[in-house]
This record gives structure tokens, sequence and C-alpha cells, in this order.
């Protein structure tokens, strides 16, 4: 790659493994001395700032632009969005990736996209310092639910036992990822809990988070991650709904599922994922939208 | 080993790490032709059915007893505590194993007993089938928390890739073990949170489950696994302690640190196991014995 201004996107409210893929990349790509940009909207959540650091923004006009962890260009951001037609290469790991991009890297085995970009990185030379390690760590384990979740392979372990040889501080990593729970976070999980509803005897449950329950716990945006896994993990569930307030009023909606498959349920209000986690956004009340869920979802059980 | 009739032991409430060892161990034992029991008081819980289905109880006068996953003892349940002076071997991963047995094979810097009984199998020639393996990822994954707690190692991800590459379905156990949640114990996780108290600036958390609320929520012993490491997930959480009502009116104690040794603590009250997790039974108003961890706590704290 001749290309010496580089400028990497990833997708809209960007998790573990968008941000760990996308530093991985810039840190390896500058050890060849190219000049790199990473971008996402919104403020990350305190954990990644053991990440970013050693980040530095570089302001320029990119030659190369390389998304990571992005399916389609729909989910990209609306400050990055302009530049959907105008992606070289797509590092991906969902099935669903539309190939949107000039050249795509899709490897829908891989649990985590970063694996994808470790391998990209080793590929054209650069070392796996233990910073890019911990970079790759924090999205295969932020992406499995630290290698619980039903993506988990062999392969996963075996990159996590590497990671840990390379001297990546796991500990740590998974301290501040998976153990750690703010109060604000243990409040608004005893709210959430005090509203969870099921419906089809127990196949289904909701939980909603309105605007309302952040601002009186004083939750942030990092809070309440990886709550949208719990109505999936009450036994008996199918499918697992969240919404979200949104704050121009719409609802973010996140659908876990055991065997249903997820992305498509998704699909039919614009949104997408992964087989059995995919995500939309709709309007409306929480109640029509949860009326409308249950309709799709039984369409899916029946079919 | 000329013995045929093997009894395998482990300690007083088992966890997945006992019940996966002496149930692995018992597998690996039978191929070579002995006859073998393990036991253990109480019930386990539904998820080790999947373990259970082809353990066959047989009855014997033992030649050979072999504990699993015991570090002294005065862990073994009353049923067995009599031949406390009679283990032939120690097979354990605790650092404070008192050399009880008249063989040990304590292995500290494994994260589980349940990859020591592995290597024994391998050692003497047994085949680790799925089965045996299920047992033994079954005791790995619970012993570390499903990879999250720190005493996760390389050596811990490599046996995990191992096992999956062997047959394990790993992402059956994941699911049996940790991501389901019944509804008891999304009731009573909502009725501990009510109750969660701080002190120390919030560096010691304590929660309390009293006889009433597993009654109430129609809580199993089963359905309040793992719900000991709740306090001290809370963010700034230096101790969290957790009081549990025993039917005879005395209270379990449960310690997990993040630096100070649990351990010590616990041993105050006659207790132990391992350096950031440690456990003891006491008497006395949930108050009084706060109040007396407390104080031990702060000991600690300034030592």
């Amino acid at each position: 790659m001749e290309m010496d201004k580089i400028l990497i996107l990833t997708h809209n409210l960007p998790d573990g493994d968008a941000i760990g893929s996308a530093l991985a990349l810039t840190a390896g790509l500058r050890q060849k001395g190219k000049k790199v940009r990473a971008t996402w909207s919104g403020e990350l959540s305190s954990c990644y700032h053991v990440l970013t650091d050693s980040y530095v923004d570089e302001d320029f006009v990119p030659e190369y632009i390389v998304s990571v962890d992005i399916a389609g260009t729909h989910l990209l951001p609306k400050e990055t969005r302009h530049l959907g037609d105008r992606v070289d290469l797509a590092i991906d790991h969902h099935g669903t990736n539309t190939g949107f991009a000039k050249e795509s890297l899709v490897i829908a085995r891989s649990a985590s996209c970063a694996e994808i970009v470790m391998d990209v990185i080793t590929e054209f030379g650069g070392e796996i310092t233990p910073y890019i390690g911990s970079c790759v760590y924090v999205g295969l384990s932020t992406d499995t639910g630290c290698f619980r979740f039903n993506n988990t392979n062999p392969e996963s372990h075996m990159r996590a036992a590497q990671l840990a040889m390379l001297g990546v501080d796991i500990a740590n990593l998974n301290q501040l990822f998976f153990e750690q729970k703010s109060r604000a976070r243990i409040e608004i999980e005893r709210r959430v809990l005090d509203g969870i509803e099921f419906t089809e005897g127990g196949k289904i449950c909701f939980i909603t988070i309105t605007r309302e329950m952040m601002d009186q716990t004083g939750c942030l945006e990092s809070d309440i991650e990886g709550l949208a896994s719990l109505p999936k993990s009450v036994e008996g569930v199918e499918a697992g709904i969240t919404l979200r307030e949104r704050p121009n009023g719409n609802w973010k909606i996140s659908v876990r599922t055991k065997y249903l498959n997820a992305a498509k349920i998704c699909s039919y209000f614009g949104g997408g994922g992964h087989t059995f986690a995919a995500g939309c956004e709709c309007s409306g009340t929480p109640f029509d939208i949860k009326v409308a869920m249950v309709k799709l979802i039984k369409q899916e059980m029946d079919s």
C-alpha cells in the first residue's frame, strides 16, 4: 500500500470491538510510518482510557479509507456517512457485510473484527506490541462477552492465550471491562429489574431504559453497556429485547436471541447485525414498538 | 495404583470445580477398570444434570481415598469428615492446602483443580473423552468466572481451546452455567440490590441474603450461585462481603477482594480459601457480623 494518509472509520455507537480494531490498526500502521486518523462519534467510556492514552489525532486529507467492524454504510455515524461510497477496504466479521467497499476482508467465522486486524498487522510486517495486543483483547473479549457467548470458538481462546503471553494484562482489562460496575449501574439495574416484562409464556422478555432513568441514576452511556444481554439471560427466554430511549426521542432496540434470527427481525426496522445479536432504531411509543416486535418474533418462531 | 475401590471426596457446598474434578476423575478411573464412588453433600443444581447423567453410585468399602479441590479437612462435609485423616491423595490448587493427605498434588498456579485432574487422567493413560472434557471445562470455567477473574492465565485459555477442539460443547455449557438466570434469581437480585450497603467511603460493600428472601422468591441454592461476586464488582469497592443465612441460623460469609488477603480475613473466623476469594461461617446478628468484618478489613487495609 503506497498511500500514506489513512483514515479509519467505525460504526455508530462504537463498541469494544470497533474501538479495539480501530486503535490496533492505527498503531500498527503507524509502525510503518503511515499517518493515520481513526474517528468515531461520541465520548468513549472511561474504561477505554487505558487504550486511548497514546492516541493522537492527526488532521489530513485521507488518501485511503479503511472501515473496521462495519457491515454496511447505514451503520456509519452521521459525521462520516458521506464517506460511505469512498471506503477502499472493509475489514469485518459480519456475515451480513453488504460489500460496500472497493475491497473487503470479511471473515464471518472470526468472533471479533479485532482478531482479523491483528492478522492484517502481522501480514504487513507489523509487531504485535502489548499495546496493540490490549486493543485486540478488548475487541475479542467484549465481542464474546468474555468468552461466554456462543460465538466463542477454539481460535478465540488460542488468541487470548497468545495475547496474554505477549504481555497483555488481561486481569486488568477484565477488571475494567467486565468486573467493575459503577454505583449508577447498580442503581439502574435495580430499576430495570423493577420494570422487566415477559410475554408469550416467558419466551419474550423486555426491558426498558428511559432518559428519565438515566437522569435519575446519573448513568452515562458507558454505565449501561452490556445491559442489553440481561433479558435473554432469563431462563426460558428465546428473545430478549431492550428498548432504550435516545436523546432525539426515538428508541434504540437491541434484540438478543438463542435460536431466532435477530438480524432478520431487526432488518424489518432497517437495522441489522449478527444472527443472535442485532439492533435497530424505531420511533413510536414503547408499547407500540413492543407489540410490533412481538408480532415479528412470533412470525420468526413459526417459520 | 493397585487399589481397585476408590472413593473421591470433595468439599462442603461443592462448586463447579469440585463437582467437575470429582466427575472427571470418576470417569477417568473407570476407564481403567476401577470401581469409583464420588460423594458430596446436598443436591446439585439443575445445570449439573448435563454432567451427572452417566454417573452411577457404587457402594463399597474404599481401598483408596482421593480428595479433590479440598484445602483442609475442616472443609469436608459432615458426612465424610470422619475420613479426613484417611485421605491417600489430595489433588488441589489451593496454595493454603494444609498437607492433610498422605500424598499431595497441589499446583497453586492452576486456575482450577479440574485442570490438574485432567493431567492426572492423561498421566495414567486415560482418554479425555468429550464427557470428561465437559467436566473439566465446568471446573475451569466456573473457577475463573468464565475467564474473567484474575486467576485466568494463558494456560486457562490454552486448556479451553484444547477442550473445545476435543468436542466439548462450550457454547451449551456457557449457556447453562453463565448465561441463564432463573426468574427467581432475577427477583432475588432486585431484592439484594435494594439492600446493598456501603461503608468506609465505598471501599467495603455488603449484601445480605436471608432465608425469608429465599422463600419469598422461591430461590433454590443453585439460583444464588455466583451472587457473592456482586458486591466486589461495584466500582471503588475493595472488599465485597456477602452474608447468607443458613438453615441453622448461622451466617455463611463470602469475602471477595481486589488486593486484600481474603483468606487471612476469613481465617479469623475459622474459614479460608484463596487470596482474593474466601469464606467462613459465623453466628450472631448480621449487624454484629458486619461490624466485626469491617474492623478486620480495616486492620488488613492498614497493614
